[in-house]
């Protein structure tokens, strides 16, 4: 029934497969047994990370890679320096994403799999959606979902998020103020990502939307380091840019 | 840093602790390292089921179960037989949740940990959390991160959610038409759970928002007799309650 859905159109079988590989928020032990498998069996990897990092996927995968596996970086040329809404952006990063993809191309076509590491849920938010729209036309696709960032801070930050009809709303902090505002008025639970250099603007639609008090801030959440607080207690604006912000619903609560 | 937020007020050292553990949307692959090792190593385990079954919880763990260990299945009164709405639902269920948090109690009483076992990411819509608030002040509590059913839909359905900026709304079906149709509109990407009866008003509903052409029906994601259709192509009304409708993201695509 699945194969109504696949934008595959008669992917050669002597080609290699790409797989997508879910690695969860962070905790290593957060990786699933299916992830574990896949990673352990890989002869090829592939990761992306910022240009001079090895990246929080590749660390997260370290403890399952086999002794030997072919690794293939790719490297964003640019992260957080330009706002997104700025043309310069998509600019930028569109030949970055076609080029990765024909990295990965070369090796699919002589036969051989490739693990793509994926921190989080592969489908949110995730540079593998890049991949995936620009290869599954030609190749197998394989997705192995993983433990979101979002349900990492869930447990993390002891914060149930939804009761009984509450809708959760998760949205980037990189929308304008005024969006921010008008989202978490409309939510009963709300996730925000994507915070860095956005956080004194969510600050702000935090206050007017009167979620300050309800709201919890975290970062690192499930890794070394890892640091939660009330939103009150968060006095000054430095965030990573992915550090979440969580405000819980309150629904019904039999 | 994380004391903070926790509801506990010095819960004693002699008592058990009760453990949250998130089992993910279904395949049994895709529990994580985590939860398997704290499966494998229960002297307890507890478990939401309707009446007459084991669960699908239990179903998930059971292959990371050690030879012996304890069983505690708390069987709901209700399920989906009384609309949410209605008082009676609450009125079955508070007692149920109450009765089934002193059966734990007891139990951690004697020093003796549990292993609760959430299907997807316990802190979504789940079961436990009415648990976690009624236990969390007087016994350590511990929560596990799961896959969150919707993440092993996406998966499942090869559905690339969110892009860019996009905002992405969850919600139960179990809202009003006119409540699911604006929450709809305001939506990105959207995710539509606790389908069940619900469907021929989610059906309205997404008609309403223009929005039948994109969605995708999922049900049983990740699990053996796993069925993905367009929404366009789902032309009967029977969804299992535990079935979602997927609309995806069309942000911006470097």
């Amino acid at each position: 029934m699945s194969a109504g859905l696949t934008l595959n159109q008669e992917p050669s079988a002597a080609h290699g497969a790409l797989i997508g590989v879910g690695l969860g928020p962070g905790d290593p032990e957060l990786v699933t047994i299916k992830a574990a498998r896949l990673i352990g069996a890989a002869k090829v990897i592939a990761y992306f990370a910022k240009a001079g990092r090895s990246g929080h996927a590749r660390a997260i995968a370290a403890p399952y890679l086999p002794a030997e596996c072919e690794e293939i970086p790719l490297l964003y040329p640019v992260t957080t320096e330009i706002p997104v809404a700025d043309p310069a952006y998509n600019g930028a990063l569109t030949p970055f994403y076609e080029e990765s993809a024909k990295r990965l191309a070369q090796v699919l076509e002589t036969g051989r799999d490739i693990a793509l590491l994926c921190e989080g849920d592969p489908m949110l938010y995730g540079s593998f959606m890049h991949m995936f729209t620009r290869l599954a036309t030609r190749f197998r696709v394989e997705i192995c979902a993983g433990v979101s960032g979002m349900s990492g801070c869930f447990a993390a930050a002891r914060q149930p998020m939804t009761w009984g009809d509450d809708t959760l709303t998760v949205m980037p902090a990189t929308l304008d103020e005024e969006s921010l505002v008008t989202r978490l008025n409309a939510a009963d639970a709300a996730v925000i990502m994507k915070l860095g250099g956005n956080f004194p603007k969510l600050r702000r639609a935090l206050t007017r939307a009167g979620l300050t008090e309800r709201a919890i801030y975290v970062e690192r959440g499930t890794m070394a380091g890892e640091k939660i607080l009330r939103f009150t207690e968060k006095t000054d604006d430095a965030a990573p840019y992915f550090s979440m912000v969580l405000a819980p619903g309150q629904g019904r609560r039999p």
